[in-house]
């Protein structure tokens, strides 16, 4: 087995990958209730204000604050009432001096009112309401334009859409919104030792059910994807280049597990023209990629960390989506050592602000991957991180 | 306006709730591609081992490790290749003492073979290799069973399914999972005043945008449940109560917003036999509960909250996820004031393990809520955080 001539260190090979990927132009137009999850394609600016117009916060009484100044509890001053609305109402009255328009919670502020005086600060005597304490301007109103204004950007390109941005869209007057396309990630998977369907004697002879299409699908899927699925592939050289070619050809991205190494049956690094192969990530180490092709392990769980530390990456640069990492502060409850000059991927579980490292680290481990719910990275620079060390996790 | 009794505390409110609510029985069974996201119904015991077999985790030759004790770089030991094979394949020879069988990486070790030499590590001549380093016993061998044994529970009921979990299931031989069915969520706007079309004459004269839909829709998909919209429904008396009763016959579970307080076009509240109305927490003090339904706040910033403290823990018992939610610590940026009595729902930006409180306070500001991704509780005996602290932030 030959072995690399040089490991490129992680952060240089994941900037190779990105300088080479280019944000995908197409967009396309859904309903809000079909934008969740995606990613915007463009700002957005509010056609409208948003309230549209001065309303009431509360039930009670539009006024002109000015007229209640002098009103004390001995003292009180008299308004008639000479209107009463709804929210979703107008008035057609103004409120000159001396007059009052009773209103409900949302309801628009009349003409010449500047203040709303809760309901229960004033008593009523049929169309007249004595009012005990002053009003200040303003009070009780929720001004035009408080939330948004016209013209404001309310969201920017590559957020992605939770129920709250399809909601402040919904108020601003949008019915549908520019997401970007879904980019297509083919997904081919190679191995002769793999069956996708359990069958006892084969199990007993030599073959593993594969997984790797089932996960990465999976994380295609939570990173903004659209997988296409192109089967297992014999480890046939010519089998592997038609693929791959056929992949290249119909995805935005190309994902091929096994035969990134150098065995005698890793062909898929052959047949790509790489830009890095062989990085300093552990586990994951013969990760390749070059024309928007990555070339990955076999192994499940090298898989799923070139995933989280590349090709999650390459998905969110495609549709140029922002903040979809999350990080957070642990203390770690177990010293973790790591190997100088390797970028170490390490699965921890995270809960209550504690980071615990999961123990079983063969590549081949899925179990691993599933008692964890984030990783550390421990650069190469690094021998690892002390029990009781703050470190940071990324969450997945 | 009549005023709450007693304002309910809202963990007291909670439980009350929780207490009301009884996970649904119903499962389906659905494909693992289908499963992402979805809620495990039952624990997972594993059919096989996995590896199903002791496998080569390196390509090189299978040998007994004692043949190797005696090799030295000056003193070779020479073992005969009796057979080579491939992962996927499965050696008819036997590993005798002075011979090996060469592999690749994931093949299942021949009988008689223990240790697995790399292949760098020998000097090959025709069917001869000469051994220069002593192996050994269960060197570079991915033993049977190490990553799951047969009979483990692999995943436990509760799960919200990740593209790891349905990995594991796959490589354990499922191909479907039982999860459980998600429930259905009925959804009541009520309120005069909204409008779902965009009509500039309306917006000038009292109406608003309706949004509390689109935000409750994602919401509730969000957190494992399907929405069923039941439009806007006028402040009739009628035509709310015949609203909620078809809802509840429908639903699982039934969201209305507006028509929460005692205001005097409030009417959903009386529809409702609730076991609370009025809680500490602000926004969204006039929540109510009974009979599987909430009768919510028709403010989005207040429906939000309400949500987020009362509405998701429902979904998650009806489906009895585990793990729905991310608490991070972080240090606050800018000091929070919290009314005694009250438990403030404070919207937060989180970012890089700092925590900055959105000011925007009004319960009917959207734009607050997309600036935010994530809140801190303040319980109802504490009077805010302090500049530099360190709090607890739940994600969403």
């Amino acid at each position: 087995m030959r072995e690399f001539k040089r490991l490129t260190p992680y952060g240089e090979a994941l900037n190779l990958m990105l300088d080479n990927i280019e944000e995908i132009p197409e967009t396309e137009e859904v309903s809000l209730d079909n934008a969740l999850g995606r990613v915007l394609a463009e700002d957005i600016v509010s056609p409208i204000d948003s309230p549209p117009f001065d309303r009431a916060a509360v039930d009670g009484y539009a006024l002109r604050a000015e007229d209640t100044f002098p009103a004390r509890e001995y003292n009180p001053v008299e308004l008639k009432v000479i209107d009463e609305i709804n929210a979703g109402e107008e008035s057609s009255a103004k409120v000159e001096p001396g007059t009052a328009v009773k209103l409900t919670t949302g309801a628009k502020i009349p003409d010449g009112a500047n203040a709303v005086l809760m309901q229960e600060m004033a008593e009523r005597d049929r169309d007249i309401i004595r009012v005990l304490r002053p009003a200040a301007p303003g009070q009780n109103v929720a001004f035009a334009g408080e939330d948004v204004k016209r013209g404001d950007v309310v969201l920017r390109k590559g957020q992605i859409l939770r129920p709250q941005d399809l909601a402040l869209l919904k108020s601003v007057s949008f019915k549908r919104v520019k997401v970007k396309r879904r980019p297509r990630v083919g997904i081919i998977v190679t191995g002769d030792e793999l069956i996708e369907e359990f069958d006892e004697e084969a199990l007993k002879s030599g073959k593993i059910l594969e997984s790797n299409s089932t996960m990465l699908k999976g994380l295609v899927k939570q990173y903004f994807g659209e997988p296409v699925f192109y089967g297992v592939v014999p480890d046939e050289e010519e089998a592997i280049r038609e693929a791959i070619e056929r992949a290249k050809t119909e995805n935005d991205l190309v994902l091929v597990t096994g035969g990134s190494a150098f065995g005698d049956k890793d062909f898929a690094h052959r047949f790509v023209r790489l830009l890095f192969h062989g990085t300093t990530i552990k586990p994951g180490r013969p990760i390749g990629y070059g024309e928007r092709t990555f070339v990955m392990s076999g192994y499940p769980a090298a898989v799923f960390a070139q995933f989280h530390l590349y090709v999650k990456h390459a998905l969110a640069k495609l549709v140029g989506a922002r903040d979809y990492e999350i990080k957070v502060r642990a203390e770690l409850v177990e010293r973790i050592p790591s190997q100088l000059g390797r970028y170490e991927f390490v699965k921890v579980h995270y809960e209550g602000g504690k980071a615990r490292p999961i123990k079983k680290r063969g590549s081949g481990i899925i179990s691993s991957l599933v008692e964890s719910n984030g990783y550390i990275g421990i650069p190469e620079d690094s021998e690892g991180y002390l029990e009781g060390e703050e470190v940071w996790v990324t969450l997945y």
